[in-house]
């Protein structure tokens, strides 16, 4: 990794030092190797700790570098492709969803949720918690938002909760013409029940992934999903008569 | 803002105060209003100054806060909605494309834009700069890159760089059929010349979309855009038949 010192530059300090490591992540480590210490980098670079820190922080948010508990900071693989394009999909539970159900509550859904499905407030609300495991690795935890109303057809007698529940409700889904969907993608952090199903701490950024599922003109169904943004790239297919190669190179583009 | 003690929870404190301090905004505080100053709301909640810090910092992250540079912390208005779909979009310039080219250079690519354009290292890579603004407000940098070999015609007399040549480059780019474009969300950190742009400081939390144009084949531009994490939620627009609704209400639902 060198033993540059780092010369006095306009830009701040750690993000040079950013740049620098950055480099040296590139030539001289490999994915899943184990950075030395901080004591050990800031001594190397002839930095503070805290400027040393600043700089990992940022090539973790960059997804460089994991930070993993009992580890210590490894470098990290390319992030995984994840596609989220709304032309490939169908109603969460259709045959081929790789989501996972885990478990179906008749919880109150957030205002911003009961606003968006435009039902009543007092209107019960099937709340279908599910995950996105790929490659053995959890990706994504969903809460999937379904108004009593989309799905009138649901036995209240069977499976009253838990991951039967949650099957139950997403097959009822299934009898109702999905005429089409929008999604948003924003940036959010981490609740503390997404962080445990995600291997992450509570707050930890992550890419929150909006879809409004409509039928007859209305909303029927929200799902608000959150990706890990440090291992994920979220790909939107191609429009038009393209293949696309889900590769890593996208990355160091940024 | 009340002058809730906080209580021993099992998440971290920050966290909990995060929370209490969201409820807060939403009952008690209006959109563009200055927080207290970070002593006063330590003193106010009875927590340490760097648990209140973390708090704000992860209420930033959300976008329920923003920090402006001689201002302080202001309530955030709702995440402005940006279509980034690939639906609506065609060429880079294209008539009604809203972004506004600044510059254009004939730089070395770096090498991952190099391996996804598939061109030689040493053919030129025209690299024109954009910025995106609405209601006044910088909301993406973009750096384009154009093989020379996807603008055979392109002069080399007139305009040899600024947003004349930008403009060149782009004109040239619509004598070709654009067969089809994917694309790609992730998280980064703005760098120094983007943050410049965008009016944050290097290292702000970024959302980076990456997408490449395709014609007769193969890649023949490839964009990379720089969105602000704090002021938007980037929109997929519609698969199907439904009208879509750009408003904030998604922003709380996660």
């Amino acid at each position: 990794m060198g033993t540059t010192q780092l010369e006095s530059v306009p830009e701040p300090k750690y993000w040079h030092l950013k740049t620098v490591i950055g480099e040296a992540l590139d030539s001289d480590f490999t994915v899943g190797e184990i950075l030395p210490n901080e004591r050990a980098l800031a001594a190397r670079f002839g930095v503070a700790r805290a400027t040393l820190r600043q700089a990992l922080e940022q090539l973790e948010l960059e997804g460089r570098l994991q930070r993993r508990r009992g580890v210590g900071t490894t470098v990290a693989p390319p992030r995984m492709g994840v596609d989220v394009s709304t032309s490939t999909h169908s109603w969460p539970g259709a045959p081929g969803d790789a989501w996972q159900p885990v478990d179906c509550r008749a919880a109150a859904a957030p205002a911003a949720v009961v606003r968006a499905l435009d039902v009543d407030g007092d209107e019960d609300v099937h709340t279908v918690r599910r995950i996105l495991v790929t490659h053995g690795q959890p990706v994504a935890a969903e809460l999937l938002y379904i108004p009593s109303g989309s799905v009138p057809e649901l036995s209240a007698i069977d499976a009253p909760s838990g991951v039967a529940r949650a099957r139950s409700v997403l097959r009822e889904l299934q009898h109702r013409l999905l005429d089409g969907q929008d999604r948003a993608v924003e940036l959010g952090s981490a609740r503390a029940d997404d962080a445990k199903e995600l291997d992450r701490l509570p707050g930890a950024p992550v890419l929150v992934v909006t879809t409004r599922y409509y039928t007859e003109g209305r909303a029927a169904a929200v799902s608000v999903a959150t990706y890990r943004a440090d291992t994920c790239r979220l790909t939107f297919g191609a429009s038009g008569d393209v293949e696309i190669r889900h590769d890593a190179q996208a990355r160091r583009a940024s």
